[in-house]
């Protein structure tokens, strides 16, 4: 482990706070509110617009996007794509969350639109989720089950070479990096890969863990070179994954429940430096 | 009591969490959340769809769907009846919430629509909400308050018996399933009624205990035999109502609040399991 | 002090618990449950609706109206306005959150139009909201960050006198009471004018705290007379930065975080009473 607390030497959270980096979400009306407190939890500063006639504007002085898919409707398309081409074009990175992709025909399609339309820095979603975006179309049905990876997509020491393998695909393919997350979480551009093992089943057990990391994820990627994306994605998801930990403990502690899990866990980011992430990361490198 | 808890036999917690059924929910943006978070808090599994393109999709995948009211837009309705026909034609139970039905035309009109269009399996609503659904246009004047119940329509053992025989005609009118919720709840398919004394006021201190409860009843419908809807209903009014004294008992032990009551509510049905439910539900069948 | 405790001798918390008033909010679906529980731990009683159809049926029946511009869509202008107009027309307190006025020109401007189209009571923002409102066409770039008030805009001891002479000829240009906030939040109707000094920095390290300020706000002029709004919006402020500061004090016996900080700021407002509010108030009046 020591040689992979050598390799993520960068400070990012301190950067993240110093810096106060403007995030902007595009996102779904059902985690909001989680995603702009874990945004400010970790020393970023959100703003959620979606309007089709204001987020070029916003984009343009933002230092990172966020584009989610959940509760996706028509209309929201062509801002994500706006927003996200505009972003991309001034050198900012671009999160892309295809929640639910393979749950709907029209998820799927969209998904791929935006994919293909905005060029994305990062891809963050389960197994079943990317996995729908890789498909030709006709091959995907069934796969997702709603919002969570599909049985045979979850991720476990079994399958993972397998899982690893395809994402690698997928990011060189799409000239991406991706973090697909699950039991373990996979960072890879293709090149550097990297498996994160934090995390505890609790994050299952509240909605919005996935979007708040996809909130997390810019706020890392905000501060980082464009190189070390992927080093970025991977320290936001083993920050999560680290203060769901702490957060289980004191559910356990308190033997309290899901509400109180997700209260501790953005309670464990706001008070996050570095040198703790250090100690409590579980990274392994590929 | 104990006849109460023999009818109550099958244990639909421990069934919920085994299977984790999929609720689809198109819900309002203010508790959305909630309603999430209380969905996976009892074992379910929500996905918030409502996107006119997909809903059918969504619906076709799922074990139950929720339909709620709040936060109305014409825009929507074209999407809750796609999804609630095809819900009610593949045999799922629709849970249909007429929130704020009485307080504009527009609401009263838009439920009216929707439960004549949709074969719903519960009508979930306080008793001015569906009192508005009940009347014939014109008569329903200034009779809701926003989204509570008018002060005429608060139910109590005063008036239980006026709106006992209110919910069962309203129910064999419409071949409905009825959860009519003040501080004494009412469950009637016209025929078993069920009346809960569950809950506590602080209910009322929090937004969302009618659309978490919509999704609670959705959970336990989707495990539940069609005949048992009433039972199951009744038991999900009771699940909610019971946690809500537990969670209650904690605020006044800690003097917090209603910010920690909702916490604490979400934190009871977490844990909740199906003996325990039983020693706490106050139920008495009529 | 004394004095300001005197002036501000009216039980404006008691005279909501009583009356429980109705406030109807347009708001932004990110913050849109923090508003709602805000208001309902204050003693009055939230409806949130935003559809066009029925906003003035909405707006006839409540006590007050918040209009509040985060997420703003185009589509969603007309009602605020229609909602706006109803509400002033039959003496009904309007609060209006110009949330990212600045950050966007479609913010600006929509900001402007709903000012000049709808008689509204108090104006709540920051300092660059508020400036953006005022400036003419084309002056405003580049001020807004995001939706916090940018460096040069925040409210100190040094600016003080500027930012006050600001908010007393916005108030009187536009006839309408100004609720100015920051580090010192400044409330004027252009002639009576009060500092409030209460509140703590981790308002800011959750979202909402402005948004629910808007319902906070509305809660008290909604129970008090017009010629006392000045008063009345800053005692909503004082009793927010109040709440605020008892909400710090857990955080940092517990050693907790921003989701508690979040969860004890609601618990402090549930069980605030006028008496503790007197005591707790840094009201400076000018």
């Amino acid at each position: 482990m020591e040689n992979v607390k050598q390799e993520f030497g960068e400070d990012l959270i301190a950067k993240i706070r110093i810096q106060s980096p403007l995030i902007h979400c595009i996102t779904n009306y059902v985690t909001a509110n989680d995603v702009a407190n874990m945004i400010l939890a970790i020393g970023a500063s959100p703003v959620m617009a979606d309007g089709e006639k204001e987020v070029e504007d916003i984009a343009s002085i933002c230092s990172a996007l966020v584009i989610n898919m959940g509760t996706l409707k028509e209309a929201a398309i062509p801002a994500m794509i706006k927003a996200g081409k505009r972003a991309a074009s001034i050198g900012r990175p671009v999160v892309f969350d295809p929640v639910g992709a393979g749950a709907s025909a029209f998820r799927t399609e969209s998904g791929r639109r935006i994919m293909e339309e905005v060029p994305c820095s990062l891809i963050r979603g389960n197994v079943s989720e990317i996995k729908a975006l890789s498909l030709a179309p006709g091959q995907e049905k069934g796969r997702t089950k709603g919002v969570d990876a599909s049985g045979k997509d979850r991720i476990s020491d079994e399958n993972l070479e397998e899982h690893i393998q395809f994402a690698k695909t997928f990011a060189r393919t799409h000239r991406v990096t991706v973090l697909m997350t699950g039991t373990i979480d996979v960072v890879t551009d293709g090149n550097k890969t990297f498996l994160i093992r934090n995390g505890t089943p609790l994050m299952k057990r509240i909605t919005g863990a996935g979007c708040m990391l996809d909130g997390l994820s810019a706020s890392f990627l905000a501060v980082a070179e464009k190189e070390n994306y992927p080093e970025a994605a991977a320290l936001a998801a083993a920050a999560e994954g680290y203060c769901g930990e702490l957060a289980e403990k004191k559910v356990t502690e308190e033997k309290s429940g899901t509400g109180s899990f997700r209260m501790h866990l953005i309670d464990a980011v706001s008070g996050l430096d570095d040198n703790q992430l250090k100690e409590g990361l579980n990274i392994e490198i590929r």
